[in-house]
């Protein structure tokens, strides 16, 4: 550890609101009152906090980015006695980015006593390199990088390296020059990036390399990030302090959460210091008295239920109530299970929706888990308007209602009666109201939902986890609770959506998804982009369970036949490459490397089986 | 006119399926055997022809990518007696772009006698240059741009500027050397990126500037691209063949049309040759047998109304029949005798679902419309489904339902009932069906729709018309067909949802909307970028009118009061910026510069009025 970082240093671990610059400048100048009243003499916060990250084309607004360079001043204007490091837009008015519009750089700030910090180059800015482009991340759509203003500085004649342009901020603090390397997020993910500025500050020598950042949370994401921050403190040759945001933000078909846990690590690689998970608020260390300690944070179905806690309490921070149909199945017993440890009993109503074809067993079951859960539950039998909708058919003309169109229709009445409530509770209550979707990530990937039904809700948490990570999440927070508040009938019970007779649970009937294989099939397509190819290519050779992951045994229990495997194959690729449904569904939070909805962006068009596949397939059904 | 171009040119103006290499593939062979037949030497497709252009991240399928690359190789093996140049992937499969993925260049490739044709730097191929990162393209998400392969041989000390990446191509034709510049689609449109391609052939020297692309329809673009294009004959010092696909795709939110319209410019800019608009086929031409002509490309309304049939033809090409809500009302009319053109009367199923608050006098221009437009019209009551989802609201204890509620209950119902209809439909004919959503852009602007009632449908054509538009588009498709198909009580009714008392269209009453003014205040939100502190900048000044293009009078009869305006200013403020709903509406045509769905990006988050609007909004309410 160098000896000249013996002072104190402030991350404020922000929770911007997206778009709010009156209130996130009114946080930032009460975390700086903050922070230096415990002492501190360098303040750091988090990209763009002054604005939020995620803010679809708003960034294309003149006047917003106007306010928000104004505020950029203001916070500049409250550093005395102190430097503060924050993210924000620096905007060059009198040029254009490639988009046409004005010229907006997504940089970091750097000042002290009032004064913006020049080093060198560039007058108490420096802009983000690596603009990410990939999954929800839309950086290059919007900023002008390093790298592009490096390009014309070099036409110009005035510098030849982009090292050039990354050069150190010296701050002076208690009579000692601090060189501090400042670098933005993705920047310090840059090893499928050409420009590297961590070897640059490596090149000048800095003391600090300094990281803001709005890294969005996905599981065991930290394990990554340990990883590269060790990376970059090699290439810097310098300790790093990575400064992250808290907090839900969201592409309107993501929500994207943002987890804190802003870290020090020294010259060693090794963290010293770290803020907490989850948690917004004004952090102050010394990183002379800091010494190694292991991370502790969470991993598995832990990470994810906590993750999924936070998110929900934040998305539904303004609301009154949240509706859920409480069907006695798994995926809206948790739902609601979570909920209520999110928002607490008496801010969610649970209604059970039944008809025909609803079991005892399962009534039941949903009546045993709102008991045990505290929270209110109405019984709103839908046979009569279910009823009333054949009739309406019938008198049209349509005499014969296959059994699929009518358990769509059970469906969407759910749906409906759903939004009913939700509004008229939300006038009685005088707040915003919202209803849960409690889909799962393999029930979207195969389309096994209805529009408009089961398809509808005001947010999807559930939206990213496997049918096996519902029954995990069940199991963890039962596991919490050291009680069964999920009932265990909920967990034994075959899945079924209890639509006709053929999804009798009494008689062991359910959905016609096989979960544990499919769940590690779609992760293959999915996660993992393996090609229906490559899953007969395994298939053919007897490797198929380890090739995706599942049990072994299973592909042969499921399917007899050569011919039976291909076909469900082709159908589950059909399936998860048609978009025409799963493009209305609710934002639905991110927890893994790839979601449905912004993050994995699609076209409305037929699953294509590739040249190979069909060879293949003519061999296997041969044989 | 260079004399050296005395031979005939095919252009192959394609409509690619998205994601369908096989067919596009079948396709491309058909069509350079016809273009062949009428003796072409020079075949030019359009822009990604054997894939589709908008294909979300089908792109990061490594399987479909190899299936398109040896595709690329069966098209070059048809070249034999001709030269080929058309749009496809380039995959580098030992490097990675920078999103850690397999190289992809957006390509243009160039073969000839079953060969490549090598331009002494690269072997029949060249990448684009200016990737678009804006509206609804993601070209630079993908795809690795000549710039940074330039940047790379750069380092590697093999070239020393952009120019000498983007060398012609050398094809010989009847004896003689033909230098064939080559651009891709965006880099032609180069006036706001660094990179210049028109003006590296410039450089060289090229006999003919080809110009391969993927460009959407949008409305009066063409004129743009006229000017554009006479910019880059010009820079390129050589006439352009600009070659263009025709069809419908989409990124699941949007609808995106593509019109063909490929045409040949002389080296003095002036158009002497034009494939048809909209239509696929190949079209052949001698340019030195050509001469100025002029564009005859539709505009106004009539090119709006085209592009929609058109779309709408596409869109439902594999669906049976499509169902319409039809009420009476302006947006509906419109949609169903769109409908009608592009699908015939009998593919077209209207339905009138009356509850108490429909007039008599919209029920039956309803049916009138329905009988002009020779389509069958079923009545189908949803009053006691109405009464019977009240009911359920106060058996579960709600015994006050509010007006709003009600009014979103019956809307609700009526996308439940069009969905049911849609799905017995469908099953009776065995094909796809769906049912139109017609809302339209003022309405989608404003958050004026319900969720799942008429924000629901299967796809919508009119999401990107504001209110007005809607009305030329009635009097247009009236005069196309000399008679009021479109009764003319439909143009003369005051717009009204007819959801409650208070919308009672025989009383005068209807929408809170004040379309006249409401249509150029959102318009000059989204297509101006206009702040409200412009807006209300230009109200204290009384210009108001003329900077948004509304009626002289409008706002003084609207708003008696500065209040008054303010207020309602802020309302439509908010509404437009808030996103909770209109990002599960169905896929939208775009057809104006800026489309809600996936062209103007947002996220959901509360509006923000800048502090520049609260300075002048106090001054406005002192004064």
């Amino acid at each position: 550890m160098s000896t000249k970082l013996n002072f104190k240093i402030a991350v404020a671990q922000m929770r911007p609101q997206s778009g709010n610059i009156r209130k996130n400048l009114a946080d930032a100048l009460k975390f700086v009152a903050e922070a230096k009243a415990q002492g501190a003499k360098l303040i750091v916060f988090g990209e763009l906090c002054l604005s939020g990250y995620l803010l679809g084309d708003r960034w294309e607004d003149e006047s917003f980015i106007r306010n928000l360079v104004k505020a950029n001043d203001t916070l500049k204007a409250a550093s005395v006695d102190c430097a503060i490091v924050f993210g924000s837009i620096r905007a060059d008015f009198d040029r254009i980015g490639e988009d046409g519009r004005i010229r907006k750089y997504n940089a970091a700030l750097v000042a002290q006593n009032g004064k913006w910090v020049h080093n060198g180059v560039l007058d108490g800015w420096i802009p983000k390199t690596n603009l990410p482009n990939y999954r929800m991340f839309d950086d290059s759509r919007h900023f002008y990088p390093s790298t592009k203003l490096f390009e014309e500085m070099r036409k110009a004649g005035r510098i030849d390296h982009l090292w050039q342009l990354l050069q150190p901020f010296p701050i002076a603090i208690d009579d000692e020059m601090i060189k501090l390397g400042v670098a933005i997020c993705e920047d310090l993910w840059e090893d499928e990036y050409s420009a590297k500025p961590s070897k640059a500050y490596g090149l000048h020598g800095v003391d600090l390399l300094v990281d803001i950042s709005s890294s969005p949370w996905t599981a065991d994401k930290w394990h990554a990030r340990e990883g590269m921050l060790v990376r970059r403190v090699r290439d810097a040759k310098a300790p790093i302090l990575y400064a992250n945001i808290v907090g839900l933000q969201n592409n309107a078909k993501n929500l994207v959460w943002f987890d804190g846990a802003s870290e020090f690590r020294g010259d060693d690689g090794q963290m010293r210091w770290a803020a907490p998970q989850n948690k917004e608020g004004v952090f102050v260390f010394n990183p002379a008295e800091t010494k190694p300690v292991m991370s502790t944070w969470l991993t598995g179905i832990a990470e994810n239920y906590a993750m999924t806690i936070e998110a929900m309490r934040d998305f539904y921070a303004s609301y009154g109530r949240v509706i859920i149909g409480l069907s006695g199945g798994i995926d809206s017993a948790v739902s609601a299970a979570m909920l209520v440890e999110a928002l607490g009993p008496e801010r969610i109503l649970a209604i059970n929706m039944p008809t025909e074809f609803n079991s005892k067993t399962t009534q039941e079951l949903a009546r045993q888990c709102a008991a045990n859960l505290g929270i209110e539950y109405r019984v709103i039998p839908i046979q009569s308007q279910y009823d009333g909708r054949l009739q309406l058919l019938r008198d049209a003309g349509y005499s014969n209602i296959a059994s699929f169109d009518k358990e769509n229709i059970q469906g969407r009445l759910r749906g409906q009666v759903q939004a009913d409530v939700t509004a008229v509770e939300a006038r009685r209550l005088g707040l915003r109201c919202g209803f849960a979707n409690n889909g799962n990530k393999t029930e979207v990937a195969l389309n096994y939902f209805t529009e408009y039904g089961d398809g509808a809700g005001t947010a999807s948490f559930f939206g990213d986890d496997w049918k096996g990570q519902v029954y995990e999440l069940a199991k963890h927070h039962n596991g919490l609770k050291g009680t069964d508040l999920i009932p265990q009938g909920i967990i034994d019970i075959v899945p079924s959506a209890e639509l006709s007779k053929d999804q009798n649970v009494d008689e062991g009937k359910g959905d016609p998804i096989r979960y544990p294989y499919h769940d590690k099939l779609l992760q293959a397509f999915q996660d993992k982009r393996k090609s229906p190819a490559d899953i007969l290519a395994s298939y053919r050779t007897g490797t198929i369970e380890s090739y995706i992951g599942c049990e072994t045994g299973l592909v042969a229990k499921y399917f007899p036949t050569a011919a039976a495997f291909v076909k469900d194959l082709e159908w589950a690729w059909m399936q998860y490459s048609y978009e025409g449904k799963r493009h209305k569904l609710p934002p639905t939070l991110i927890k893994t490397r790839r979601a449905f909805g912004f993050d994995r962006r699609d076209t409305i068009a037929e699953g294509y089986l590739t040249d190979e596949f069909l060879r293949l397939k003519d061999m296997a059904l041969a044989a």
